[in-house]
């Protein structure tokens, strides 16, 4: 086997630690080398843990590094594009999570930057590595359902956030929706054209308080002329709920949520089976494991990545324009 | 066992055949005493079928029939106006298919006679009595799924009607929509206060050389603040594809297709079963015999119809609304 | 249409309802003419209800009347060896419900009697005619799972009988598991060689108490090779479960439970459908049409009877040999 | 943290390798300190893809290395038992994968040296730990179905093993039934008393060539009462095939297959879905990470192991009834 790959993870939280565990011990070549968080121990334990030798506070350190091929970006939001851009220019390549900004004039000169430097930059847009979400994308690939005509994405949250979380989020659009419009131009390789958004707040008022909505359906018009729409709920109280139906020209794909156990028990009252899985590092497990694979490979191979930050500017885009559509209530053109 | 109702068929065609056989056959306390259609011989052939000793052409000769309590208007749809009109003068309680009128003027006019003669009027909105349909109702109004969030209706024919009957149809929205409609009142015990509905060509380009659109997705805002969306094609190649998704704020609902058995098939290439019913007959049979029913109990207690004319005319307005909508590409609010 | 097949109904129970609604309603080409019972009312009523003009409380009548062409014997288990003797002595075809008789030698006895007098004997092994059930069938007959090899038959009642039935039922292995005896032999068409039957009495000491079982597993070997298990239980708190799994060497076939709604409710607790049909008469309602259906074509067009003697016989045997297995707990050879 | 166990693994192929990834990588409170195998590139190999320092080609090096807390036995099934007793006499605590023995009395001789020296032994039944399974039997302990009275355990592989393989297996009911048998046990929480073998060769000659069989219905008597039937075919061509269906007092469980996504297509065929999981090592992945932990749990806390020497006898004894019963084709009593 060649030398793995040498990463340098930058940002130890909850995503960071999963990407962490991924790369250690499921992705055979690469290894992170270097970790940096702000809060130091943060970057230590994370370290300890996965067994990386170095732990730092500035992710500067890792940057300069010239051991290291590849930077894996999941500190805070709000840093992610300058981050990108310094690692750009420090020659690295990029696994980026989402979002790269809120502000498509920021994307478009990080997009200018990676450009200019030549290297690759992967956004984290896993739910395009899940398994069953794949199997869409590849019944409308291989001709098996024919050309898309109506897509259904329900994409609904267990719970809602806390307020604070809210606040700094962008509003539901802008950090709810994004994944599922990257979803519709994923599964149906084609472009939006228009959107006009509907919503409201049944979930929670706090959320109204805060001048965010809880509850949307977007309706999605494609360049190549199929119709869309998104289902968005904060609270589905029986868990995560993430599904696709998809009509096309030859057929349909539908998909389920997926279970801890396939039992079903039958009583006198009911047939019944336990709730969905819950969690979205649950339900997505696998997904985190294939795209940083995805990413690893595009580095080694020098081929493109499979979720560009083309990509995560298009997403931005839709979910401002859904923002607009929402506050105007009107149909949007893009 | 009291005297059963009598009834006067009026129309011997498809669905009045459906009709009779199941006031013959199905509903003990109410019988066909009068078959009439312009059709002499359709009147014959279905008097014969059923078991009806009389049969004619002219459905006044059923209006004037002092024997018939009540009247199942199974006409031509452009006649349905003027004969429920004319049954409402001749003091009949009436049945009839859908739908009453393109019409809103017209409708408000039959609306006003019919309320004038203290008749009942129950429209042919089979698909309220559907058992899976009328379960989804039934959760909504239980309190079993709390308040209605985000609401679902997939409503797609197998194949595109005939190029002549697309002519004379009204357009999808007036013929294939206004059930879906009806169902999304009818589920939430609410009333659309805004629609949006996009549409287009995709299934077949004859359709669209006559002005009408084959596929579309409508949103709509509820009163009660709760969100909905239509999805309708004029083919789904699997079958006939009638399913519900509701979110309510303590539950979900779905509901499935229908199919003729139960077997799932695994071989060295798939786990499959036979497709879904084909053909509405089929899907909705007991719901025919459940809506009569309960017209005839209506009439015979004097009780409240569950379909009405105003329900007739609700779902019309909403069908005119979708059509503008598209038409000028904008929501429309009611 | 030619003359409707004149038919007498020899028993006016429960079951006999079942065979005169579907005559009168749902068989164009045969109607009832005559109902027997000895109950004279019970005759009237069901005349009456079914549109019949005669109703009489000696079966006999039935028999010498020149205008019948064929028999539904529908009257107490004990007389149906008797009372299709006679009609066969009397040149009427027959259909009769299950069981012939419970001793073989009667049944033989019968057997000569029907094929002596040139007359058709159709049993009344409804569940053959359920489209799910004949899908299996249909799978092992156009080769669609291979060669059968090992089949589960799995059949539970909801709730066990009363105790007074049980006494004059038979016991379990003929009044319950000869049906699925029946299913096995049509299901696999192939004999069965070897059986062991093992059992317990775990529902209700009142039927052991009466020296029958309750619950019973019921090991098959059929003179192809397969392996086959019947499983019975007079109670699934659940409702009535009637299913089929069967592997082939080319695929396996497996069936399910209908039920009144497809509608599936997700909450905080559990995702759940309302529990399965609850009765027989309800989970089979399609089955009794069919198999009426395919009575009179027979009678009609001179052609084989697709459930003869000789299968009720065969069941009857290997009932037989199934309690005999249970009392002797050792494998019986046929 | 405390310090994690030292474990020295013990055979370094298949099931060893999945082993020391879960040690390695998903199991924190315990590490592979020395790999042992014959082979000594294996375990090399072994050693350098799970970041292991020592490996060695004798595992008595294992025995004797002071650091080591427990072994993992891995190594060829016909050294199971002495490499066990061995274990056991050198102080360390064990897990030995299935079987122990096809000999009870050899069985019986080790476990005597497995309590005289006082160490815990696990043995390597992962099938308890499976996610689905481990729910069928929460469901009888916490009495959500009443007391077990009907369980079918459906147990196919997707294709026989090589002929040679076959030679050295011990035979079906040894090598693939032992694995349903402890199933039953665990499921029900209690003891088989009686049992039937049917059997036959159906898949493969030349299976049966060897003297065994690859198709069997072994029907079960527990203590309690219950009844039972183990369904195994060396090939489901559909994939692997691993089912419970368990009727209780109070009601009944189900489980379904694992599939790799949880899409469904629909066309003008059939609605469809892909194939479930093919390979044992995919179906029960989790299974293998949770059955380790158990063990370290067990090791580290000093309470008593899941999946005990005393379970293996009682697999294997069921195993030698089963053959013996289908050989003289009659009921054995244990």
């Amino acid at each position: 086997m060649p030398t793995p790959l040498n990463i340098g993870l930058i940002g130890a939280g909850r995503i960071g630690r999963v990407h962490a565990a991924n790369l250690q011990r499921r992705i055979p070549d690469a290894r992170i080398i270097l970790v940096a968080d702000p809060i130091e121990e943060a970057a230590r334990a994370a370290a300890d843990d996965f067994g990386v030798k170095f732990a730092v506070a500035e992710y500067q350190t890792v940057l300069h590094s010239p051991a290291v091929d590849a930077v894996v970006i999941c500190s805070a939001t709000h840093t992610h594009a300058a981050i990108t851009m310094e690692a750009a220019a420090a020659g690295k390549h990029i696994f980026c999570e989402k979002p790269l900004d809120f502000d498509l004039a920021v994307i478009d000169e990080v997009l200018a930057a990676v450009k200019q430097a030549g290297v690759k930059l992967q956004m984290g847009f896993n739910r395009r590595f899940d398994p069953t979400f794949a199997r869409v994308r590849q019944a409308v690939l291989s001709g098996e359902i024919g050309a898309p005509h109506l897509l259904h994405i329900i994409s609904r949250d267990p719970a809602p956030p806390p307020p604070a979380y809210v606040k700094v989020s962008g509003g539901m659009f802008l950090d709810m929706t994004i994944h599922d419009f990257d979803m519709a131009r994923f599964l149906l390789g084609d472009e939006v054209t228009e959107l006009y958004a509907a919503a409201g707040v049944l979930v929670d008022p706090a959320i109204g308080a805060q001048g965010d909505v809880d509850t949307a359906l977007v309706t999605l018009k494609f360049a190549g002329g199929a119709l869309g729409v998104i289902d968005n709920s904060r609270r589905a109280v029986y868990g995560y709920d993430q599904r696709i139906d998809l009509l096309g020209s030859a057929g349909g794909i539908r998909t389920e949520n997926l279970h801890a156990n396939t039992a079903t028990v039958s009583t006198r009252d009911a047939v019944r089976r336990d709730l969905p899985l819950n969690f979205f590092m649950e339900r997505y497990t696998e997904s985190y494991v294939v795209e940083m694979q995805a990413f690893v490979d595009a580095v080694r191979n020098d081929t493109p990545v499979p979720a560009t930050g083309e990509d995560a500017r298009a997403a931005t885009a839709l979910a401002l324009a859904a923002r607009q559509s929402y506050t105007e209530n009107r149909v949007i053109a893009l």
